[in-house]
Order: C-alpha cells, then structure tokens, then sequence
C-alpha cells in the first residue's frame, strides 16, 4: 500500500474511533438511565445525552469526514476489508448528512421525554400517560422517513436502519407464507391434550433465580470478564465495545420463566457482540451486520438450544438443585411445560409459534402509524382488536397491552420484524450446523460448545461485512428461506403433542 | 438588560452547558469505571474518557468562546451573578487555553494506565507494580505546573486547581502553627488510660453494614432520589449534576468503622454536591467552591457530627439493634472507641488528630516529586521514614503504606492539604453555628436538621462566587483560623482521656 494511502486510511480509523468513542458514552449514559440513575437525575441526563449525540453527529458530519472518505474511495491499493469499510462508512455518511443536528438533538430529547413517560404510563397502567410522548415521537419518524426517503412505503425507510434492504414488500410477503403455516400447526396441537405448565408459576426466590443466571450466562459462554449483567425495567443488551458487553434481566418471584429466557435471549446478543471483531472498533467491519441476525443470534440460544429437550436433558438437574420446588417433576414434563403452546398477552413471554403473531400485530401497527393511518391515541384499541384478531386473546390493560414494550419509548420503529425474521434465521442456522456430525452429536447430549465455534467463525467475525442474506448465504449456503423454521417447528412441536 | 446582552449571556449558557454535559458524561464514564466496568473493558473505556475530554477541552478552549466571554466581560448591564459566572469562566478558560489538546489526552490516557496499575499494584502488594505509570503521571503533572506558571513553588500551580490561591507558603506556614499544638494535646493524652476499641473489630456481617449505611445517609439528609451508593476500591463522590450525586463506600467485614465513617464523611461531600444551585447547571456558580470547602463539609460531618456523643447518644441504639454484638457496650465506651487517638498507618482510618499528619506526610512528599527532588522509585522509602518520624510506626507492606491512596492514580497532586484545611474550616463553621442557641439545642439532643439547613444557607448555593476564605468569612465572620479545631480538639479530648 502507498505511504499515503495508509497514512488517509490511519486518519480514517482515527476520526472514525474518536466518533465511536463519543457514541458509546452516549451508550453507556443510557446503560445507566435504564439501570442506577436515581429518578431526579433524568432531566440533566437527557440533555447530557442528547449533547452526545449531537457532537457525535457533527463530528461525523463534518465536510472533512466527507472529503476524507471521498479521498478514500478513490484508492486502489486498500485491501478488501479497507475497502468494505470505506464503502460502509461513505454509505452511513451520505444517511447522516441528510439530518441536521438540531434534528439529532430534538430527536435524542423526544426520546428521553417519551422513555421516562412509557416508565411512568407502565405505573400508573395508562397508556395516556404515554400518548403524547409518544405522538411526538412518531412525528420526528416520519420527519426521518421523509428525510431518508424511500420508493415504496415510507416504513422501509426505517425498517432499513435495522436491516439494510428490508422492505414492506418482503416482509408481507414473507408473513403471508409464515401465518397460515403457523396456523396450521396450531390448528393440529389445538387438537392434541394441552402439556401442563402450573408448576412454573410457583414462588421462586429472587436472589436463587439471579444466582441461576448468572450461572446460565457462564455455561452459555458469555464472558464476564467482558461483560456484565444488571437489573432494568426491560431487559436488553448494549454494547460499548466488544470487551464490554452488558446484559439486563428483570425477575419476577411467581414466575421463573421471565428470567430465565429473556436471560438466555440476552446472553444470545451478548455473545455476538463480544465475538465482534475488536481490532476494528470504531469502523463497520466492529459493527453487528443487523437486528436480524442480531435477533437470530438471540432467538437461536432463546428457542434453538434454550427450549430444546437435548439442552434440559443435561441440565435440568442444576436447575432442580437450584429450585428444589422443581424435585418432583420430570425432565420431560418440564421441557414440555417450557414449550407449552397458548396464545397470550405478553410477547417476551410467549411460546415460540404464537410469537410470531405478536410481531405481526406490531409490523402492521407501526406501517400505520408511519404511514398515518393510525394516531397514537388510537393504539390501544387498534392493539386490543389485533390481539383478538391474531391470538383470540383479550386484552385486560394496557401494561398487559400496547404499553409492554419499550421500543416505541426508544424511538424503535421498524425493529419488531427483526424478531421474526431472526428466529427464522435462526433455524435456518441451526439445521445447517446440525448437518455436522460432531455439532450435532455434542448437541444432543446437551453441550453448546461447538455451536458457539461454529458461530465464532461463521457469524461474528464478519461485522457488517456482508448484509444479513449475504451473510445467511455465505454461512448455510442459501438466503432466507422460511422453510428451514416451519420444519423445525412441525418436528418440535408434533412431538410435543403428541395425543 | 439589553436585548443584545441577553442573548449573549443565553448563548454563553448554551455553551458552558454543552461543554458541562461532555465533562459530567466523562464523569459517569469514570464512575463506571471503578464501580462496574468489567476488568477486559479498560482499555476502551480508558480511550473514550480521553477522546470526551479531550473534546471538552476543545469546545471550551476554541476562540468563539474566547470572544465570547471578552464581549460580555465589556457589557455593564449583568447581573453580579452574571458578572461573576464570566468573570470565573474568563479565568477558568485563560487556564485551558494553556493546554493543547493532545496533552489533555496524553494526561487522560497516563492517569488511566495508572488507576490500573494502582489497581493492580494493590493486589499485588507491590508498588514497583505502580512505580512507571505514576513517574509517567508525575511528569505531566510537573509539565501542568511549568505550563500553567507559578511565582513561589510549582506545587502552588496544581493545588490551584484544588483550592484558588493556596501556596506552599501558607500551607507551611499553618501546619508550623498545627503539628506542636497537635504534638502537645497527642502529649497530654499519652499520660492517660488509653481508651478500649476491641469491640469495633468483630465480625459485622456485610449486608447489614452496607443496610446500616444506607439508613445513615436517609438519616443524615442526603436524598436517595437524587444520588446513590455504590461499592468502589476506594470511597468517592462524584456528581452528574446536583440531581444526580453518586457516593461510593467499601466494606471490611472485620471492622465496622472502615464503612460508617467513610460513609458519613462522603454523605458529607455529596450534601453539598445537592445543595449547589441546579439553575447553575453548567456554570461557575453551579461548582463547588475548592476543595478545601469540601473537605470541610465531609469533614464536618465525619467527625464534628458523625464523632460526636450526642449524635451517638440518639443513634446508638438503631445501631445496636442493626449489630446486636454491641448490646453490652455502653453509649460512653462506644463514644470512646471511636475516638481512640492511636499513631496508625491508614489516613483514611486515622483518629482526627494523627489523621493531619498522614496528610502533612503526603503534603511534603508531593512537593519533593513535583519540585523534582524525590523520584517515584524513591517513595516507598520516604514515606516509610516519614511514617517513623511523624506517627512513629513501622510501615508493613506498600498496600498499607505508599500504595493506600487512589488521589495519585487519578492525577490528583496538590490535593491532600485541603483534607487538613478542610478539617480546620469545619470546626470553625461548626463552632460558629453552636453559637446560635436553637442549632446548639439541636445538636445536643443528637439532631442534624438546623445545621443541614444552616449549611444549605450559607454554604451550598454559593458555589465558586465566594473563594474559600471569603466564603469562610462571609458564613463565620472571620478567614481561616486554626484556633477554632485547636479549641474543638482540645475540649473533646479531654473529656475522653480524663485519667
């Protein structure tokens, strides 16, 4: 390479890095929102924040960063990763320039106003609380959409910020195979006697179930060393670089599963993020491909292995130790009440085929409110009629409704598809490995070990080198193929309901 | 006030307060850092503080700002408030335009290695572990002094920063005044039956130390929505904004004093951290006075309230009931215990009267390092043979010698003078209060709630508009004078060791 194309492409890591370093402060200052800051502190929080954000979009903005990458795509001597970079970040730059600051800033100030109101609407068990908020919110998205722009419905646009190339068109397409397949399968078990799942909503002790997930999060690989796990309102997982990965959970005493698989669902992002190349902080190839396979990760370690009855077989006798409460019932009872199918309220806690439902109601809540067909004080009634619609099921409350998510709070619009498409690549990675010999007998006496290597070498070392089907293909040989989940699931499930 | 003055002053506000958010955000950054940052995260972490200063440094120091304040330091028409908040930030910015900012970053980066090794070296019982990245720290800070100028010592330059226009000479001078009035009380209480403390080094049971310390700072006015507790290394407070205080503690299971006193000596520093002017978000006037007034507030409360007999005569039960292990120790023999005088090898464990010499130790072996006489190789010697000649004790190990203090790892040299100055302002603030007859009844049933408010007038919503001594003058009438802690010592001690 050319002295002065190294010397550019140093320059290029060095701004790069710098900008990275202000947006994970941001990061952790909202790590810190969500977990220890006392309630007076919120309004100065927001603002230092939002201050963040800001300086990090006027630095990334800055003609000079332009210029730079400019400079850059014209050299021929990068190498391959050099070039990706460069093409990732021009890419980023050309989106970011479209946004003033004082856009970035009303924006990360809406966010924080609307996040401490969903907090406050979740206590009081009132979506009113929450409403207006929120309608600002949706205001600013469509500002962005617009902003972005977009050829065909204003949503791909922000569906585009969580998986590049993701479209309305794809996705209905894709929900209008998966629902009456589902349906299908649904429709057989509704037939079958239901699996009993009383003796999971027994008293269990919250310091046991924490002491539980932490040892969870040991066995499933997750480094603490580079990373920890605390308590918030709603679980999730951020990242401030790959050495430094947190976790939250939530633990409700009368019910054990809430914390145990919203724990292994977290662990699941948190391993990909830790697997990320570190030497490329600061620059795309450091960065996750997508929330799709963001999610698949999350969904494979959740459903794949969490709720597989290889995975209880070795260690369900830990968890008994752990819950004695738990003595008297059989390894394959258990596994079946963890996989017990019942449309519900709650989409963290639902079964793995119901799940998709709630993703669903959500996809065409959010097309709506982007498109502006639906305002946001009419989201509680539209949310009732879907959960009627979709899943049968009435909805009692808002906490129990449209207030149990904190994405919208987040400015998160166009994330919910992820969910479903990542369990679908997580199947589609899971029956590929499980082609290996050794993956699969290992699996199926329980141990992870080789999986978590397969995705070490498949999955995380990529960054966003590839896009989310790019990379689908280059790991099991072909692009998403919702097949691959609705196998998985018949076999599962017919062998769960079995009379 | 003109219409033009206006919006320049409102435009400094918008300044000063970004500026604000991006040093507060480093701040939340650090605190994370020494109480939940995972051990691999270091290093990034270390880097993204430094690129947040460094950032700060060159938003305050960029010529706008400059001109900005010389424009309103012309303009008649402000408030003495106003006045004073440009005239505090001229200064404030003549200071920074001194440092580049790759020396902010090199100084954040060298303190950051050094908190590790510190860290490190503690473990490690071993101070040559901490030896290189502390000579690294000393030579930035001997480089800050020569930068920043002196007329007398460059040690005048860096405690500066700590406390506006302290000098070796007036420090000198007042611990000439200190160590024989010390020597001679020390004196007459060698002549008397020392005190018995056998009962402090039970066995106190983690859980309920950290529970008691919690109540203690509920009791002691600090407000637990506007602050927290955490666990760190070594004790700190440090503030986000006066909505948002974090204090830290440790706890020995094998002496309960090492958590309460620490505990109520940062409540102390995080009152006054509450009571700063939240309007002034941002501001001079929004900061603490110095140093020296801090430490005059945890001072005052650690050991002029928190070492009293009449707080203890009402509390002393609520702590018995916490430790039932100290039913048969009466109110006197527990009042005594914690006020034994005893030569020791811990400042931060020192009875109040040896403690002023941990601090001269410290005081004259950062002058020798930043005048350049005593090389960091060299200290574990020094402060081995200084412990021998001022407390006379014998020096076990580096952990319980040279390597017991945090301030150095951070770059805090020109610090430890105002824990004694700080001492000597709180018995004189305190005396001067007793004077008013209904703070003195108060006090003397064991209440805090006069001298809180007391404080919260004439102390707390001055922030920098007074300089120590002038802030010291306007609340008791008079500047610094050693007589009153001389006074308050000698009272007190004299009725503990009575024969």
């Amino acid at each position: 390479m050319a002295n002065n194309t190294e010397s550019l492409y140093q320059k290029y890591i060095s701004v790069f890095q710098k900008i990275a370093d202000i947006k994970y402060a941001s990061a952790v200052l909202q790590w810190d929102q969500e977990t220890y800051l006392p309630k007076k502190g919120n309004d100065f929080r927001g603002r230092q924040i939002a201050t963040l954000n800001e300086t990090a979009h006027e630095l990334f903005t800055d003609e000079k960063t332009g210029a730079l990458l400019l400079e850059l795509s014209g050299k021929n001597d990068l190498s391959d990763i050099q070039k990706r970079n460069i093409e990732l970040s021009t890419e980023d730059y050309n989106r970011n320039i479209k946004f003033t600051s004082s856009f970035v800033r009303k924006m990360s100030e809406a966010i924080n106003t609307s996040f401490h109101a969903w907090i406050a609407a979740r206590k009081a068990n009132d979506f009113k609380v929450f409403e207006k908020p929120l309608a600002a919110v949706i205001a600013i998205k469509r500002e962005e959409a617009s902003i972005i722009g977009y050829t065909g419905h204003p949503y791909d646009a922000l569906m585009n910020d969580y998986d590049k190339g993701l479209t309305v068109t794809t996705v209905d397409a894709l929900f209008a195979n998966l629902r009456p397949a589902l349906t299908q399968i649904l429709d057989d078990i509704s037939h079958k006697k239901q699996v009993n799942d009383d003796f999971l909503q027994q008293h269990f002790n919250k310091d046991a179930q924490w002491k539980y997930g932490m040892e969870l999060l040991k066995k499933l690989h997750f480094d603490l060393e580079a990373g920890r796990q605390d308590i918030s309102e709603h679980p999730f997982t951020t990242s401030f670089n790959s050495k430094d990965v947190r976790l939250t959970t939530r633990i409700d005493e009368n019910d054990f599963s809430n914390m145990t698989w919203s724990c292994i669902h977290e662990c699941g992002h948190g391993l990909y993020e830790q697997g990320l190349p570190a030497e490329q902080y600061g620059l795309p190839l450091g960065e996750f491909c997508s929330l799709s396979i963001h999610e698949s990760q999350s969904r494979l370690w959740e459903n794949n292995i969490g709720r597989s009855l290889p995975f209880w077989k070795k260690e369900y006798p830990n968890l008994q130790r752990a819950f004695p409460q738990l003595d008297k019932i059989d390894t394959m009872d258990f596994y079946k009440s963890i996989n017990k199918v019942q449309p519900s309220l709650i989409r963290t806690e639902a079964d793995e085929l119901t799940y998709h439902f709630h993703v669903m109601i959500r996809y065409e809540l959010e097309k709506k409110l982007i498109e502006g067909s639906l305002m946001a004080a009419d989201i509680p009634a539209y949310w009732n009629e879907q959960y009627k619609n979709y899943l049968g099921v009435t909805v009692p409350d808002d906490k129990r409704g449209c207030l149990q998510d904190v994405h919208w709070s987040h400015g998160s619009f166009g994330y919910f598809a992820t969910y479903s498409i990542g369990s679908l690549y997580a199947s589609q990675l899971m029956l590929t490995m499980q082609k290996e010999k050794q993956i699969s007998d290992e699996f199926n006496s329980g141990g992870t070990g080789l999986i978590f290597s397969w995705l070490q070498q498949q999955i995380y070392p990529y960054g966003r080198y590839y896009h989310s089907d790019a990379l689908c293909k280059h790991a099991t040989g072909e692009p998403l193929n919702a097949e691959y989940f609705i196998k998985y699931a018949k076999d599962k499930f017919s062998e769960i309901y079995v009379s």
